[in-house]
C-alpha cells in the first residue's frame, strides 16, 4: 500500500485530495498547522493528522521520519496569498516550499508534488489572455505578477527550488498550476474572496448575487474534485514525465454562464452581473484557458465536471458538509 | 552623523566598505555570524560588531532596534554560493534576504542596499557575452543560471522581495550586481575559488600559476575597493534613482592581461594560461561587460583602479593584512 503525505491537507483542496487518495486505496497522513476536520468529517478517522509548520524544517523532518517510508508528498500549504503580511507569505509560500523539499530529501521521500499557481505565469497577455485565449502551455515563461507580487514571486521560487532538488538529489518534482478553482471549502476557509463561491453559496441559501461588472469575462473554471483527481494522479503515477502541469476544465465560461447553471441546478434566484471584463478588482490579466494536453497524456487527466455538474455537486457537498451559509449571512453584492 | 549597518560585514567586500564608510565620517556597525576581524584589524576598534543570523528575523530585529535610528543597511550576507548545501544557500541567500527587509521594516530603517549578483541575470548570451560584449544593462531580464541555480534563484527572489517591500512599505531598495570582483580577502575567506586571486597571491609568494585553458576569455574584473565605493554611494546618496545597479570596471581583460600586470607590478613569476575561452570550469556564459552608465549618473560611480593599479594595491594590502600565503602553500595549477 502506498503511503502519501498531504501537507496543508486540511485546507480547501486537501480534503478532496484525501478522499480521492483513500478511494484509490492509499494510506494518507496530513501535516498542517490547524487540526480542523470540518471540511472532511466523513473520512476524519481514516487518516493520521500530524501537526507541524512548513517554516520549521526540523519539525517537518521529525514528522516525516516518524511516519516510516513515504511514497510521495503533496505540498498544498499556503498562507496569506493576498499578502496583507508579506513576511508571512514569503516565509510560508516561498521558504516553506524549500523546507518541504529539504525535509523530503532528508527522509528519502522520492516524490514531491507542489501546488504552484497560475500566478507563477505572471500577467497573462495576448495571445493567451482575452480575446484570443490560446491555450496557455506550461513552457510559457514564469514571471512576477505586478498585482500579486509576493505570491507569484514565492511560487516561482518554490518551483525553482523543486527543479533544483530534482536535479541535484534525484527527487521527482512536479509543480501543479491550476485554473480558477471552484469548490466547497474556499469560502469556508478564506471568506467570500471568490465570486464563484459567493454566487453558488448564496443560491444555496436562496439569495441572489449582484455583481457590478465583469459578466462578459471568460475564464477557465475548474471544479475542485477534478483538481484533486489530477493531483492524485501526479502523486500515484508510475513516473512523472514533466516538472510542471496545468490542471483546468478545458473550456471557457463567463459568470453569466455560471449564473445560468446555478439557476438551472440550484435555485432560480436573481443573479445580475453587469457587463464588461475583469471582475477581479485590482487584479489584471489573470484569466487564461489552461493547456491540459500534457496532464492528459502524462497523468491521464480528464476533467469529469462541466459547469452544470460542478454547480450541482458543489451545492450537494456544501449541504452535506453543513457549511452552507444562512440566508441572513449571505452577502449579495459584489464589486469594487 | 549617519549610522549605517553592514550585514555580513566581516566577509570579503564588507571590510573595504567599512573602511570607506568610516573615511566618509559615518558611524558603522556590523551584523555577522562570525566575530573575526582578521580582514580589518586596522579599523576593528572603530565600529560596533553585533552577532545575529539573517535566518532569524527576531534576532535581527532585536539587534537593529538596539542600535537606535539607522540610516541604511547593506546586506552582504551570503552562504554557500556554490550550493554544496542547497538548503543552507536557499535559507541564507533567499529567505535571509527577506528577513533583512522585514527587520528593516519593523525597525523603520529607510534604505536597504542588497548585494545581488551578476548570477541573477542567468546565462549571459549574445549580444552581451562573447564575442560582442555589448554592455549588459540592468533591465536585462533576470533568470536562473542552470550552472548556478540555487544562488541565482535565491538572488532573484531577494531582488523580487526588495522591490515588493519598496512598493508596499516605501522602503528604498537597490540591488547591486557586480562584475567579477578581484580583491584581497576572497581567497582568505572562500579558499582558492578565484583564479585571479590565485594568480595574484601566488605571485606575492613568489610562485607562478599554470592554467590549462581560458587565456583568451575576456571579462569585466573590478577591484573590490571600487565595489566598496559604489556600495558606499548607494548607502549614502541623497536619493536612489533606481532599484538595480551594475558595478564594474568599465573594461574587458583576459587572464593574460592580468598575468602581464602581475609580472609588471608584483613579481616576474611564470604564469602560463592556456588558450581558449571559459576558465570557469563547469560555469558557462558567465562573462559580461557591465553597463555602468546608471551607476555613474545616479551614484557618481567611477572605478579608480585599472588592472595594474588593482594588482599593485591587492599585493600591498595582502601583505599589510598579513594574510598572504606562504610559497609552500601556494597552489600553482588551475584547471578541470
Amino acid at each position: 500500500m502506498k503511503r502519501i503525505g498531504v501537507i496543508g491537507g486540511l485546507g480547501v483542496i486537501g480534503p478532496w485530495l484525501i478522499r480521492r487518495l483513500l478511494a484509490e486505496g492509499t494510506e494518507v497522513f496530513t501535516i498542517d498547522v490547524r487540526d480542523d476536520v470540518s471540511l472532511l468529517p466523513d473520512v476524519a478517522d481514516r487518516f493520521t493528522r500530524c501537526t507541524a509548520d512548513v517554516r520549521d524544517v526540523d519539525a517537518l523532518t521529525a514528522v516525516l521520519a516518524d511516519r516510516g517510508p513515504i511514497n510521495a508528498l503533496a505540498n498544498l500549504a499556503v498562507a496569506d496569498a493576498g499578502a496583507s503580511d508579506p513576511y508571512l507569505s514569503f516565509s510560508v509560500n516561498g521558504h516553506g516550499s524549500v523546507t518541504v523539499l529539504e525535509a523530503a530529501r532528508r527522509t528519502g521521500v522520492p516524490r514531491v508534488i507542489y501546488a504552484s499557481s497560475k500566478a507563477a505565469y505572471g500577467r497573462i497577455l495576448a495571445p493567451y489572455g482575452h480575446p484570443e485565449f490560446e491555450p496557455l502551455p506550461e513552457d510559457h515563461p514564469l514571471s512576477v505578477h505586478p498585482d500579486l507580487p509576493v505570491y507569484s514571486a514565492s511560487k516561482r521560487y518554490g518551483e525553482d527550488a523543486g527543479v533544483l532538488y530534482a536535479e541535484r538529489f534525484g527527487l521527482e518534482f512536479a509543480a501543479m498550476r491550476f485554473a480558477t478553482i471552484v469548490g466547497p471549502g474556499k469560502q469556508a476557509r478564506h471568506g467570500p474572496t471568490s465570486i464563484q463561491s459567493r454566487m453558488i453559496e448564496n443560491a444555496v441559501a436562496g439569495v441572489g448575487t449582484v455583481g457590478e461588472a465583469g459578466g462578459d469575462q471568460r475564464d477557465d473554471m475548474v471544479y475542485v474534485k477534478d483538481v484533486a483527481a489530477g493531483l492524485a494522479s501526479a502523486l500515484l503515477t508510475k513516473q512523472l514525465g514533466h516538472q510542471a502541469y496545468n490542471l483546468g476544465s478545458g473550456r471557457l465560461s463567463t459568470l453569466r454562464d455560471l449564473a445560468a447553471a446555478i439557476r438551472e441546478n440550484i435555485a432560480d434566484v436573481e443573479i445580475d452581473i453587469g457587463p464588461g471584463l475583469n471582475y477581479l478588482v485590482g487584479l489584471r490579466d489573470a484569466y487564461a484557458l489552461m493547456d491540459m494536453s500534457r496532464a492528459q497524456s502524462d497523468l491521464g487527466y480528464e476533467p469529469a465536471y462541466d459547469l452544470p455538474a460542478a454547480v450541482s455537486d458543489y451545492a450537494k457537498e456544501l449541504i452535506a458538509l453543513g457549511v452552507a451559509v444562512a440566508a441572513n449571512e449571505a452577502q449579495s453584492a459584489w464589486g469594487s
